[in-house]
């Protein structure tokens, strides 16, 4: 069992140790990288070895923020986890540090990592806003780098300040980035400006098999592998699709059909109305109420009987279709 | 010639008067919109009477700030106008109202309206940010309709503060009007999360029409009059579509050619290397560096003819192609 800590006590053990290894989760994002790098920085300016490491290589873009990194070579004496939830997002780090991991930096909700001592926030945006508080509370200055990599950390994972979980704190953060001289127009340019000819490709696939049903109350995407494939989309740029049909007003229910090994994954979102849970666990899958998901291993015509006419009782129950 | 006023300025003219109507520009948006509301709750709250107008009906998803709104009626005794950069952008308001205007409040670089005096800055990312000093200024308290209005300019004119434009002060304004109560989560939802059907079809014609030329340094879109007839797309709903060629990885010069009577209108959107507007004045257009257009009364591969090797000249010039 991890003993929490707070910020105060985090910052104790941050400055009581030295040659500290810094882990970002594997398919590294902006907030992971963001709060690793901020984190790095700042030891690295009190004049400790610290590095970064991640299972996976860091995407091109974040080097608007990152620059070449070259990692400093030591053998870890603390180790500190950014933003990761539980120990399998570790990656091929798992087995190496699962276990030698004396603090845990996370926003989640939900964290099971097994860490000596954990710092966790779930108040905070992103965990970019927690390595903030970090390195004002160990006396750091903001630079332009670290005000950098802490403001692509709440940018990313807000959607550019776009979703609900953005507070009055994340806003006033990013202010005072700004004015330390992060290169946030840049930043906001690469990450949510620019689109990969790839992910291009992949818009054009949704919205070409995009259908609508029950009135438009529902919207579904069926992608196959075989399109997924000839088009060269890699499986982790799928990762964001889930959300788009319920983005289309009107729809109540939005389904993604996303062919795997053996069958079909069903990815479900819906607004206020419908139980996102309830409607997967028909397939003996689950979820929160607004976004669910469950596997039927069928072929695409059976697999779309079996999912209408559950979708189609969902409304009902929701009294947006009669009975 | 009007006369600049400050802040305090401004201040005094509306403590002084009553009976203010304050105008919004054509084709209302969120900035317009939130900052005319932002103004008249706060000049309620002050006891006085006040009404917003505007030539165009406001847009559905505005209700999320504005509600049902019953514009109180009284002759004007003093007019002040926000966001509107020139008269004609008071579309059929503009005969009444062009040459009696009293206080124009905006944030655009060039402003040409006429009005008795004015109170312009450029810095503000949005009029809104310009609202919400006057408001403060008054000294009313923000509630949360104010919060709202206020919150609707700055993140509509921002992209959700993703533009280079949003500075320091933006997030703080941000931050402040949350902690007054601003719906942001359900604005940013409404505004941002949610695409109409027709604009989902939109997409998907940008999409399918998208072709790369010179080795992808140029992203072409071609919009037919029939295909936005067909998909039912109204001509303001294509005001976005320019920008989104360039918006690809690798592409320096993004064109969107869209039919009009007699020929076709090119939008070009140029990166830091080509220039727009030299591009354009091959043709009789003009414009900024990023961005310029031109007409070409041909048919489409006549225009096409035409256009390609003009932009072939212009990647040379930037040494983007060989000589």
């Amino acid at each position: 069992m991890s003993k929490k800590i707070d910020l105060h006590g985090a910052c104790e053990l941050l400055r009581e140790h030295d040659d500290i290894l810094i882990l970002a989760h594997q398919k590294p994002d902006g907030d992971t990288l963001g709060s690793a790098f901020a984190l790095l920085w700042a030891l690295e300016t009190l004049g400790k070895r610290a590095r970064v490491e991640c299972s996976d290589p860091f995407p091109a873009n974040y080097r608007v923020v990152i620059g070449e990194y070259s990692p400093a070579q030591f053998t870890p004496r603390f180790v500190a986890s950014v933003d990761i939830a539980n120990p399998d997002l570790l990656g091929t780090l798992q087995e190496t540090w699962q276990d030698k991991i004396d603090l845990c930096i996370d926003h989640h909700q939900v964290n099971t990592m097994s860490a000596a001592h954990s710092f966790i926030d779930p108040t905070a945006a992103a965990t970019a806003e927690i390595a903030y508080r970090i390195v004002r509370e160990l006396g750091v200055p903001f630079d332009c780098r670290i005000a950098g990599a802490v403001f692509l950390g709440l940018s990313t994972d807000t959607g550019c300040f776009r979703y609900p979980n953005v507070s009055a704190q994340t806003h006033r953060i990013a202010a005072e980035m700004i004015e330390a001289g992060a290169p946030h127009g840049e930043i906001n340019r690469v990450m949510f400006e620019t689109r990969s000819r790839a992910l291009i490709e992949l818009d054009k696939l949704i919205l070409n098999t995009l259908e609508y049903h029950f009135g438009g109350l529902c919207a579904m995407v069926v992608i196959t592998r075989e399109a997924t494939h000839s088009l060269g989309i890699a499986e982790h740029e799928l990762d964001g699709v889930s959300a788009i049909p319920r983005r289309i007003e009107g729809v109540e229910v939005g389904i993604v059909m996303r062919e795997v090994e053996g069958g079909w994954r069903i990815s479900v979102r819906t607004r206020d109305k419908v139980d996102s849970c309830a409607l997967c666990s028909n397939f003996g899958g689950g979820g929160h109420k607004a976004a669910g998901g469950c596997t039927i291993r069928e072929d695409e015509q059976t697999a779309r009987k079996l999912l209408l006419p559950a979708i189609e009782n969902a409304l009902i129950k929701a009294r947006l279709l009669p009975q």
